[in-house]
């Protein structure tokens, strides 16, 4: 299930697209200036918007390379506008494209670190329960709730993007 | 790996019952009235705190539930207070307690639907996958981002818990 783990954060990355888009419209409407909303906070000592956009974009990305045994491209987190940060999820959404489900064929027995935890490891499929989801939809949902507190309109229908759901037989 | 995404969602409403503790304290510590944080919100138009925490139990226990064929017991969203949300938390920890691995064996292929979709269905896959886990942490990191947005003492840790990780050989 990690292939189809990865395609719905694809999914859920493309919703983030379209919410930045909206809020540059309004960020435009309003003239608010370019980098206002890239600093908006919901408490003082909370990573800012920008950083939530970007730590979103590295769950997905880190989390894919490093469950594939494969080398993510690094990125400067130099992002500070609406546009910018839209292009960094849009690169974020070409390299997932790369993937395919073979690529996970080993993922779950796959042993895990990344720097910060001076050696010790995690199974992949422990990486990918409790890491990598549930980090990807926290950071998802603070540059949302971000956005709704900031009174960009965005709604819950924006946040799931479109169900595939089949018609009642007639 | 859908029991272990609802053991991992489980370790979450651990977690959330654990901010809810840090938030009565908070709570009695400022003589906050008992129903104050139950309505709080980040946007006029958005479900209040405690309707956060309601939807965060349902979607774990409706989605247990149907996709394994079960009936959940309804529960009436009277839940006002902090120790009252605690409980509901915990109710649906017990009721997650019931489910094995082998409840979640048909689960992909099962055909899903509910009240609000007016017929319409989704296999267990995508209904897991797009609705279940995106509402789940959606909602959760709702209630998170409410609590510290007004002055209650919880970080990412909090959010993650404890990960299951190795020691490095020595």
């Amino acid at each position: 299930m990690y292939f189809e783990l990865f395609s719905q954060m694809k999914k859920q990355l493309g919703q983030l697209d379209k919410w930045l888009e909206t809020a540059t419209a309004y960020a435009d409407s309003k003239k608010i200036e370019s980098g206002v909303f890239g600093s908006l906070r919901l408490a003082p000592d909370q990573f800012p918007f920008a950083r939530q956009v970007q730590i979103t974009c590295d769950t997905a990305k880190l989390g894919a390379a490093r469950l594939s045994g494969k080398e993510a491209p690094a990125q400067a987190d130099t992002e500070v506008t609406l546009p910018e940060l839209r292009a960094r999820v849009q690169s974020v959404l070409k390299y997932l494209d790369g993937f395919a489900a073979k690529d996970f064929e080993n993922t779950a027995t796959r042993s895990i670190t990344q720097p910060r935890w001076e050696g010790k490891t995690m199974t992949g499929a422990d990486y990918m329960l409790e890491h990598v989801v549930p980090n990807f939809y926290f950071h998802l949902t603070t540059v949302y709730a971000l956005l709704r507190h900031n009174g960009v309109a965005v709604g819950k229908r924006d946040f799931l993007g479109t169900l595939t759901q089949k018609a009642p037989a007639t």
